[in-house]
């Protein structure tokens, strides 16, 4: 009998209180174009081949298939980051360039917007501009991703391609605005990164950035310096005028090279010689004084977004330049950038150590060029030159190896992304919602779920 | 009292049972060069891009890093078939080209040998000859993955290039003697594959493959039919020459392609046109008519391996041209050999159902050269040709879309291992002895713990 009231009294103390007694968050780390590939340069060259990186410590791991279609709805192998990153804020399959809406360009609520409407704090974080694709899609809405300001909503060149903008997205046709005024008047309470560019575009009566921050009652940021205080209301820092410069670059700049070949191997590729790139060392890239680290920016956000919050939040982190630099061919960029992802993810790990409702998740949204192969060739032996036939760069790792990596998707200036899954990564908390084998759309289901939000 | 009489029977039953009630097996599944770009591709291919493969059910997943050292003791970034399959068999980090031989060429125990020792039947199953590196290194210990058989022990042409044989490894010289003749005399209770061509040297006095069957007592095999049969006794099947020809291939047989580039392209890659490939089907390759498919050998060595034996046993199983395919540029021969996987790990796993002991873990030795790129490119709107300076083959999927293939690692005919870190695949047995991230000499641990085995 008495083993029964106690019963009953438990049950009774169980049903009457709060299901979490502490706050409930996500982080989602989002390393553009971190696939395995960059994950190992990122470890031979922080780690050594024998070592592992923070992420590797990380109790839940698995793979992430992207999916992508075309106007048609078929199937496309590879995507960019406009409609993956919508993929894992919405839940949505989409095209190609689509931020924050589906195939039929209709707009899909985002699970930013879904916790924010439930109480949730809400931030986003980017090493690229705040308006570029990633960060975007969790709180923002157009046609094509580079419709980034209220002056190239009109249309105009990006990426050296001319475009037409999203009419249906302006304002002034019942749209949402550009991916800048979507942000600027948003309710996301921290928004850190670059792009100011796109919030004061300098042309006719289109409002300024400032205006829109000030409009809206935000505390504006452009200094690093300015993230050692805290601010009270909502956030934006803006800290470049888009892209924020890299951490780290290759020795005099130096990135991918082709071969230097020989008259005779011009004539006929298998005789003649070849000269193989110097080899490069990673060095500070000096364009990356004054910025605020990635590890700043996410330990200032997470201050903001948990001061005198007894829900929780949810914040997505974009460590951007792991892409964008492999675009260019540069490793010495791309790994300093997973180096700043790696002093990102610390904090939140130390963030969660303290507050154990906190689900972090590390994935990637899309695969990328580079590909580390032997150095040297495993055809050492053959009496004849045998070479990469795109671009090369032999980086110099602090164990003593050559890691050779080579970029040879195509012949312009700007490398394509590749269709590989990508790596999925969480603390023990990932185990409740995450599968070793995820679409992304899942992961979007997962952290909805997590955050006890509804469809 | 009589709670605690009952829990006294039952602490002496357990105490008195053997610790393992049923046999205890580990299962290995090897797919070569089976990175996450060969499992994307064929998922896309076999599943669709919203499906999943059997692999992708398995309830463990993580990565694994592969390591390799020159012959200084110095990191090398790219690995081959010898020395990762020495890494997994043995926990040995050695060098390119060793099978079953650390750095300092000195024979290492394998987990089969270990296995085979303690009483668990042992097999090795292969779609390449299974003297070639990954299925050697498990039960054979030559300084150069060439000295295959009692011929090549002696020196020679491999790929093209002349090597000095293993003269240290030469049965007279006081060694182990060629891999052929390690296998033939080994204690491995059944080994199937291809390869029949390293054990009937057409030389001089060099004993031939059957009278180094016979004298061992093996019962050999050479028939697809065969295999429907049961044979006591230790079983060697040879069904090829050398590596098996794989299930499926390309329509008319192509592979991968350069663009077919205008004059004017030739003068400057700006400007002109270039034509891509023609779309590629998969299709039935006819030389597979009459072999054994992976599925057949893996069932037939299970219940080999399984019959009559309380103890259990250890398998391991090659997919090999996955990898073989990958540097022929031949992605639908790549494709059916992850099929040919995919059935033969369902043998696995519906025999671990029945056998709840199974630990079977799928994984793959180093990367390969191939890469999904978009078709078409990212950049189809920019007036300029944009291609791959490599070779392309454009797959046909089964729902509807073109999977792009991209092979640019080198200039010869052969393409370049790559070295991403490698996916890892297991039951939920796995979780015993398995973690998120390994090193590949880690796998080995894993297998010996599981197997109860002393190092």
């Amino acid at each position: 009998m008495r083993s029964l009231i106690l019963t009953a009294l438990a049950c009774t103390w169980l049903l009457s209180s709060p299901i979490h007694a502490s706050p409930r968050s996500v982080i989602l780390i989002v390393g553009d174009g971190f696939d395995d590939t960059h994950v190992t340069m990122g470890r031979n060259y922080l780690a050594g081949q024998s070592g592992s990186l923070l992420l590797d410590e990380l109790s839940v791991r698995g793979a992430v298939q992207v999916e992508t279609i075309d106007s048609e709805g078929n199937p496309l192998y590879v995507a960019d980051s406009a409609n993956t990153a919508t993929s894992l804020a919405t839940g949505a399959v989409t095209q190609i360039g689509r931020v924050g809406k589906d195939g039929n360009n209709t707009v899909v609520p985002t699970v930013l917007e879904a916790a924010a409407a439930d109480g949730y704090k809400t931030g986003i974080v980017s090493t690229a501009s705040v308006t570029d694709a990633t960060p975007a899609a969790f709180a923002a809405h157009v046609a094509v991703r580079a419709c980034e300001s209220p002056m190239t909503i009109h249309g105009g060149k990006k990426y050296g391609v001319t475009f037409d903008g999203c009419p249906e997205d302006l304002v002034e046709n019942g749209g949402l605005g550009s991916i800048a005024e979507q942000l600027a008047t948003s309710q996301v309470d921290v928004i850190l990164g670059g792009g100011e560019e796109h919030f004061t575009p300098q042309y006719g009566s289109q409002p300024s950035a400032r205006t829109l921050a000030t409009v809206a009652g935000v505390t504006f940021l452009s200094d690093a310096a300015d993230l050692r205080g805290s601010h009270p209301g909502r956030v934006i820092g803006l800290f470049s005028e888009d892209t924020m410069p890299v951490k780290w670059r290759g020795s005099e700049g130096r990135t991918a090279e082709s071969m230097k070949r020989s008259w005779l191997n011009h004539i006929y590729d298998m005789i003649g010689s070849v000269t193989q790139p110097e080899i490069i060392r990673c060095e500070a890239n000096p364009e990356f004084a004054g910025m605020p680290s990635l590890e700043a920016m996410t330990r200032y956000a997470i201050d903001h977004l948990s001061r005198d919050n007894d829900k929780g939040f949810f914040l997505t982190i974009e460590s951007a330049s792991i892409d964008k630099r492999a675009h260019e061919r540069d490793p010495c960029g791309s790994i300093g950038e997973i180096e700043q992802l790696e002093a990102s993810l610390k904090v939140a790990l130390v963030y969660a150590q303290e507050h154990p409702n906190t689900l972090i998740i590390v994935t990637a949204d899309h695969g990328q060029a580079a590909q580390i192969v032997p150095d040297p060739t495993l055809y050492k032996y053959l009496p004849i030159p045998v070479y990469s036939p795109g671009k090369v760069a032999r980086v110099a790792t602090p164990e003593g190896g050559v890691m050779r990596i080579n970029y040879a998707t195509n012949n312009i200036d700007s490398e394509e992304h590749t269709g590989v899954n990508v790596p999925l990564f969480a603390n023990a908390e990932g185990r409740t919602v995450l599968k070793p084998f995820m679409h992304q759309r899942d992961i979007y289901q997962a952290m909805m779920r997590y955050l006890e939000l509804e469809r």
